[in-house]
């Protein structure tokens, strides 16, 4: 149902089955560390690129998902996936893996909340019964696509934030995690793992829009993002009628440090306040003894974050009702030269944990 | 209503209200030159580069395709677009002039037809009423972001296509054409264009799947995606229940000259005998003189020749019932010098006329 311009509310169930991460060595030392699926021992996983390394891990995060939720490849009824490697080079060829229908997908570190959302329109329309929603980055290819090329040795800006090198994967379906569970368990003996006593839904979502206040800097984007994400935030509340307080946890995606004090500044001239445990998942990714600055950045930064520590307490009960709010930088390497300000957008999407009876 | 695992049909009323292209000097002199709303007679379009010029197309075919769909921008409640810029950035710097929801697609060439079904399944939904659907290409920039610099005077090989300069954008909406046109004729005086005696709708759909059969030759993605075309129509046709000959147009996107020998090649071999009226929106685009070897390609090619030639046959009742198919290869410039195949792409869209009583 359309509760307003950009805002949803999902009348059906869409149930979360499982949600997957696979990240690189310093991801695993960081805050959300024992919670990944799969940490890697180092960033190239047997591979001989970067790039076909965040291939590999896009590929396994989605198979490991399928796996998780219980269900088989051919019960997924259609792949969304993103990343940010130039053309989503890394969910082209993880698609190829899949013999599912696919929709490429590119909001930069957004797309995740943009899957979320295309597949919560579909399933709610009743057309699609599972699927799956993917992002990846890898701090090594994005250095070298977007940057420099990391022989350079180049050192970090005070307000630049590490791409996380990793891929997160959530499996949304119309059926429960506990009809599947049944259902798998009626033909087949093997363990179904991490199925707990909540459902994890998605409840609603607001689309994002483009936004670009004229920030230049590309080593600062937490300050382009910021204000597309007060927007989405702001629009979500008013359209909703719900207040910030209506949900035990926000989280944006990776505004970083600096974006995460600039955004509960323009919030608050908006007349909006964040509780106290209003987070941005890539301000939170990283220790602070490991130099990543403003924080973690990167389509893999909120799935992974989302899909292994927070959806792990809402599938436990810990955390009720869940607002995610993924941001992206919509530039490319060519744009800044091409002097160009840098456009952002957000997407906000709610998740609500039931108890089962 | 969901036909089969990839294939839909819409049981709501998905209409065309208006189609719009804008293309390069070059194109306006190709086979549809006389049905562009816009062609440009440099291929800047008085811009400081190649982007910037593809940029300014897309913004504009937009925006011309609302305006001639009667409706205002405030009207629109999404823009669905993509191109083949990295980042999809033509689309991103366009959607940042309108005060309107974005998603963001890629799926290459093959990126309007994402587009419509996407579309499409949002309003059966019934949460939306108006989307914007838009790709892009241009030849000079993709020339130096895939291939070489233009300065470079490479020779074309035998299998090259030619990237099409152009961008075309469709609006659908859950309103008639009819109806738009009354509303609008009731609060102004102005005239609205193009409403003829037939509602063009989207009617059925079918979303491909990855499709990598080891092709290596960049320079040849007609044979790359023939197998992804023949993937999709033999889908289709096999979950829709209809024969090639339910249609009176069957286009594919851009598999060019041989692509399209190929893939009538595969379908014989799967029993499927394409009719003698099958033509490739590539391979008719430009004139033999004009030296395109294999035909015209890129996200442009499909988009600027359906929102022209295609629609316009459509909205006079010439024809009645078209099957699009957009193609797409999934390569980045990096995935052939990383030793990759080409994996590729095609979703299909079926449009019917119906006449307005």
């Amino acid at each position: 149902m359309r509760l307003g311009k950009r805002s949803f509310e999902f009348e059906n169930s869409i149930n979360i089955l499982s949600g997957y991460s696979i990240v690189g060595p310093k991801e695993a030392e960081g805050n959300f560390g024992k919670e990944f699926d799969i940490a890697l021992t180092d960033d190239l996983w047997e591979e001989k690129s970067y790039e076909k390394c965040e291939c590999k891990m896009h590929r396994e995060a989605i198979k490991g998902a399928i796996k998780k939720a219980g269900i088989e490849t051919e019960n997924v009824d259609l792949i969304l996936a993103g990343d940010l490697l130039n053309e989503i080079s890394a969910s082209n060829f993880a698609a190829r893996e899949f013999n599912c229908s696919f929709l490429g997908l590119y909001n930069a570190c957004s797309t995740f909340g943009e899957a979320m959302i295309i597949a919560s329109i579909f399933l709610n329309s009743g057309n699609f019964e599972t699927i799956s929603c993917s992002t990846s980055s890898h701090f090594s290819s994005a250095e070298r696509q977007y940057r420099f090329p990391l022989e350079l040795g180049n050192q970090r800006t005070p307000t630049a934030q590490w791409t996380v090198t990793g891929a997160g994967c959530a499996v949304l379906s119309r059926k429960s995690r506990e009809t599947v569970k049944s259902n798998v368990l009626a033909v087949k003996t093997e363990k179904v793992d991490a199925i707990n006593s909540f459902e994890v839904r998605v409840t609603s979502a607001t689309i994002g829009r483009v936004i670009d206040m004229g920030i230049e800097d590309e080593s600062n984007m937490g300050a382009a993002m910021a204000p597309a994400a007060a927007d989405t935030l702001i629009t979500h509340f008013k359209e909703t009628g719900r207040a910030p307080s209506y949900y035990d946890a926000i989280l944006t995606g990776d505004l970083g440090l600096y974006g995460k004090e600039l955004l509960a500044f323009i919030l608050k001239d908006e007349g909006v306040t964040l509780p106290d445990y209003y987070e941005d998942c890539g301000a939170v990714y990283f220790k602070e003894e490991q130099k990543c600055v403003q924080g973690g950045s990167g389509a893999g930064c909120s799935s992974t974050a989302f899909c292994s520590h927070f959806l792990n307490k809402l599938m436990r009960g810990e955390l009720k009702k869940v607002l995610l709010v993924p941001t992206g930088a919509l530039l490319n390497k060519d744009t800044p030269l091409q002097k160009e300000t840098i456009p952002s957008i957000a997407h906000a999407v709610a998740f609500e944990s039931f108890e089962i009876k």
